[in-house]
């Protein structure tokens, strides 16, 4: 159902600028390359806004922010609104610092976001102004479930009426959402979980989706989820054929990535609309 | 010998924070989650405080400091301290220069550390307040063998006695020594020098296993040293029977931690009391 | 052809001194190693001339430039230059912004440098002063066939009278030259342009042959041009055969580099002198 989305992404190439952090920076930087476009990571804050200009959109991730960086994203990201280009949001670990919580404040009162895309503790935090994540994985209390997802697509579209961004809860079922029409999607393996930056990742795939779909976000977002799912599938199907672990594992899913196509992403797609 | 150490990181799950390098962090994330712990890397000065207080260690590892890093060092071992967090540091390159050397002692006489990992020629750096460090790996004057090992023993224990920090000296055999009681340990591979973190990741699974084992860092640190080992000689043993090189190598011994448990550990395990 | 220059690298194990951007940075590390250097990397600017001064050669790396490391890539390049070590510059996103830009000229005006190695476009941003970079990629206007390449050859030695520098251009076909004497080279694979880094660990492999050979740089530079070439093309050869992606390639090429010697070389060398 998202062949355009992924024609766009191939046909256009799209630059993606990235303010991330140092932990998955280099993953990140391979699966974009991996989905057909292409990054360029740049934190100074005297280049942000010539850099921000040449891409087709911008992915600001506070994993290690810190004081110079933080004032980077705010800049990178109103030059990026005053362009019209997609900016993403991953509000990594949004919650366990009052730094991290409020700077998500101060970005989402000087940015507007196209998408957000965090796990439910991050995205309860960006709701709320203040958060008990678990460090980077979300607190076992918030877990989205068949039983509790109604509340949570609710409360997701209620943000996103808000902040005018899509918006991306990922866990067992991941919810992207604006504030109209959501999608449900089931795809992924919990051994997602066991890497580093599997949330990153995805985010900065979203980034490259939407740099190449600016006029649907929402569908860009959705096919972009699907994908990487489908991805942490792939190679988990692979990897239980062999005898390798999570770092091999990690390796897989950027594979799948570089081979991924519209054949694979409709085969694959467990996609739902609510 | 190590059940219980294992048993209680896989059943506890401790979140490990860490102020480390930008080269070897990605590895170091993905082996703590490996290993059954949980990474947040936070470096700013306002916020690592808050973190260290949600985790259940600490790791510190100076391998590219600088001075806005050093003071949130200083800061969240201090906080570490006060709230009986084992802290550990990972004096990476002390002795090559003077900030290095200097940052080592500045941290010494501010934070009580539980375990203080480095090679022979860090690790004498750390004793005598200045070294002749040869880049980040030891000097070949240095190298501890059978014929020099009870000097370097003695000399361990009046570290830890000095600092109260279980002294953890890498290289062909490894030497886990607090002021009382020494482990000497046979496991692990040369190979593991060709690849870079081999002793970064090592410092942050000890992190993980202490943080779950904060009674007994002895025995955390030790078994956190031979199963680091043994994943190399594994990593090995697979790579010799197919044609890889040293990436390969690398991703393997990440795989086999992530395969770690009891009957491996003791099945592999070269360990011998002093 | 090179067999010399492969040699004095295993015999003399060359320490690097990396000033780098932190999304590649742990693949340059592991490639030094791979190649039979070994690495450092330090950027605050009170320990940069200590490092310099204990390794033999200089790599700075421009790809995440910041106030703070561009001031100390100056300082440990001025210092390397009293050392007489190799200094090896690569201009990565030069033209993308006027902080790259301007960065570049403040270093090539302060600091003597041995080999610079970029795209096209970079090394043109370099020669003129101004560019139009598309972020990290060569401009596709800009691209070097057989058609422009004497052309290219001409500007390429002038920048290299200009600036006393060995001028490498990486492409389809790979230009190293010095203001008399150039090669052409033809090893490679499209593919190294799907992973990040290939330039950047690139840039590594030639501050390490570097490092061991500084009475003969442009030999040493060509080399290493060639070795990392066939590294690419048998990855490739080996992806190939198996089901793998990007990911995997980017191992594989690490995997090949810590296999390289004397006769993979020189039985896969594709070099022509001009």
């Amino acid at each position: 159902m998202f062949e355009k989305v992924l024609e766009r992404v191939n046909k256009n190439s799209p630059l993606l600028h990235c303010i991330t952090n140092y932990v998955t920076v280099n993953d990140c930087a391979n699966i974009i390359l991996a989905c057909g476009a292409s990054p360029i990571m740049a934190d100074d804050i005297s280049e942000v806004e010539e850099i921000t200009s040449i891409c087709n959109a911008l992915v600001i991730n506070i994993g290690t922010l810190n004081e110079r960086t933080v004032s980077a994203m705010v800049k990178a990201g109103m030059k990026a609104n005053k362009l019209g280009h997609p900016v993403i949001l991953d509000p990594v670990g949004a919650g366990a610092s009052k730094l991290r919580t409020e700077t998500i404040s101060r970005l989402i009162n000087k940015v507007k976001f196209s998408v957000i895309r965090g796990n439910i503790s991050e995205i309860k935090t960006v709701y709320q102004g203040s958060g008990t994540t678990k460090g980077v994985d979300a607190d076992i209390k918030d877990i989205v479930n068949e039983d509790n997802i109604s509340g949570v697509i609710t409360f997701a579209k209620s943000l996103s009426e808000r902040t005018g961004a899509v918006i991306v809860i990922t866990g067992a079922i991941d919810i992207v959402t604006d504030c109209n029409n959501s999608y449900l999607i089931r795809n992924g393996h919990p051994m997602m979980a066991k890497i580093t930056g599997s949330g990153c990742m995805l985010t900065t795939v979203i980034g490259s989706f939407c740099g190449a779909n600016s006029d649907n976000i929402l569908d860009a977002t959705a096919a972009a989820v699907c994908a990487m799912g489908i991805c942490g599938e792939l190679a988990y199907e692979k990897l239980a054929k062999s005898d390798g672990g999570t770092s091999t594992y990690r390796s897989y899913i950027i594979d799948f990535m570089s081979k991924m196509d519209a054949k694979v992403l409709n085969g694959g797609i467990k996609i739902e609309s609510r």
